[in-house]
């Protein structure tokens, strides 16, 4: 049986250690700042309710990189992506030939932005993964409490080369029957619906967030502000077909996610979905929906658009303005085409690449 | 004694036309719709009170443009200014050599567009001169009862070519005294700082003004806030150099305004000008802060960047948002080179255009 090292100890991180470990799978939660998890860093005991219902012990929590990687087959990052980078560098030294890396999820370019760091300072031939989004939907309502409001039936998982997500899918298959292989890094990259919803519904309503007034999130979303975060998803559709994919816009995707939910209109099912509706907007403009989904989300985009000779107004509003409004410049430190791997090519010199035709 | 039109019954226009009444001048009031002048339609009576106090009887109220410019020396536009060009063609047959046009204000570019499209339309010889700004800081309280906050001392009045400015000064000083003449249209132009004011707050809190909650639009600023218009300030003063012009801050300019605010930053100067602080954001979305501001500003500022080779990428993504989340292409109906009659010109061309030196 698989020995598993989480690393992040957020929502989605011990949601995901909790529920391997309540199967009967060694895992090692990571966490950088051991702090912050409480009481769990002793007890090691977590608690999940909800959708599963499960009280669960893991074997280890550390803050220890080198430990939770020198005992683990398949590891999961389930950090914010704006981190994955860092992570990389920090993660080079210890990782094994063999060893499955799994980001959870990769937002966009994250297994190209993690190769590329991996590939500059690790020796071993590991393979790594990128799943389009969390397993669980969930939120942690207390150290080692976690609230399990969804599980999602169907996560795509891409790779490289393109071809490996079988292998993949089938390796992790004891511990999540969710996955599934998507075509290529790009499926799953460009699947990064919250680049579309998060940085736009944020900076529209930076002032009342920044003067520390409370909204619903999608509750409160108007049919102008919908409109326009179907704008600028219809810019992610378009740069899809330049890279020779039909990826699903916002809507049929939550239509799909959230089947429950019969709405006419994009606003219609922000507002009403259920694991939508009661989500509160964040008590800071500084969170992880600019500073996490601009770089990782808005600014890949903006670089495979590049690359494919196509501008996205819209997207490049939103970095602009994100990027002012912090008084830091995303453009720089996000996924550059360079960060990824892939400067100085085309689109279709990018194809080829991630179908895994040539090196990377 | 000069007669006058005042054309635009919005809080400029009765205020101005209020004025000149109660000093003995003949004004008519143009009103493209009377139903909105209420009782002033038949009564011809307008009280200012504030720093002003009168009550003030016009000569005449119509909806007919023929009969306003007919009888007129000077004309007062006082409408919003992305009516200047449609409100151009119309006043084209009637216009008549010797007429002064005062734009108050003319917001950026608002002679050279208006002066374009007369050329097209009209005979006779005018000259149409651009306000900074609007003389007095007013707001209507009720049909013909203007509030007078404040009267500004100094507003610089700019024309084409530049020379005139001192003849138009000279025939408006009976009129109004306040008026100084510009070094030339691109110093009242670029003086917009409606421009840099309006849709960036408004983009910012779009979701609390489409969701119809109140909120003071410049008290109601926070430090992120104003850093952001800073930064699209320092856009505009950046294309002022570009046209060999060292314009105000926005922080020097309200200083210099409202000189009783001692404030450090710029957010402490909107948060407590008297002039400012009181003023609740707009109850809809779709006001003339971003249908009137980024058309006559973030365009024009746009294309007079263009022509010097310039990007101003914030001044982009607020054009970007506003278009988008109104659904109207403001690139399309606003400000244009060509609207403005400089199409194809280099800013070298341009200053020299605007000094008289070529024909417009």
């Amino acid at each position: 049986m698989d020995r598993v090292a989480v690393l992040g100890a957020g929502n989605g991180g011990q949601a995901l250690a909790g529920s391997l470990a309540s199967r009967g799978f060694e895992v090692c939660l990571y966490a950088r700042n051991l702090e912050k998890l409480g009481e769990v860093r002793h007890s090691r005991l977590i608690r999940g309710y909800g959708v599963e219902s499960w009280l669960a012990s893991l074997a280890v929590v550390t803050d220890s990189l080198e430990f939770a990687l020198g005992a683990a087959d398949v590891i999961f990052v389930v950090t914010t992506a704006d981190a994955h980078g860092e992570l990389a560098v920090q993660m080079a030294p210890y990782l094994r030939h063999g060893q499955l890396v799994v980001l959870s999820p990769g937002r966009t370019g994250g297994v190209l932005e993690f190769r590329q760091a991996l590939r500059q300072h690790c020796q071993a031939e590991v393979c790594v993964a990128e799943a389009q989004s969390l397993i669980y939907a969930c939120r942690l309502e207390g150290p080692g409490r976690v609230k399990l409001i969804g599980r999602k039936e169907r996560v795509l998982l891409g790779t490289w080369p393109a071809e490996r997500a079988v292998t993949a899918v089938e390796r992790i298959k004891p511990l999540f029957d969710c996955f599934q292989p998507a075509r290529n890094l790009l499926e799953t990259g460009l699947a990064n619906m919250g680049a579309v919803l998060h940085p736009s519904i944020t900076l529209l309503n930076a002032g009342t967030i920044d003067r520390g007034q409370r909204f619903f999130f999608y509750q409160d979303v108007t049919e102008r502000i919908a409109d326009l975060v179907a704008r600028l998803d219809a810019e992610r559709i378009g740069l899809g077909r330049a890279y020779g994919l039909e990826l699903d816009s916002l809507q049929e995707w939550m239509l799909k996610a959230y089947p429950q939910t019969h709405a006419v209109s994009l606003a219609e099912q922000m507002r009403t979905s259920p694991s939508y509706y009661d989500i509160l907007a964040p008590g800071l403009l500084d969170s992880r929906l600019l500073s996490e989904d601009v770089p990782t989300g808005l600014v890949p985009f903006e670089e495979l658009a590049r690359a494919a000779g196509m501008e996205l107004p819209l997207t490049r509003a939103l970095v602009d303005l994100a990027s002012a409004i912090l008084g830091r410049d995303f453009r720089r430190s996000g996924r550059t085409l360079k960060r990824m791997g892939l400067e100085g090519m085309s689109a279709l010199d990018i194809r080829t690449v991630i179908e895994g035709g040539a090196g990377l």
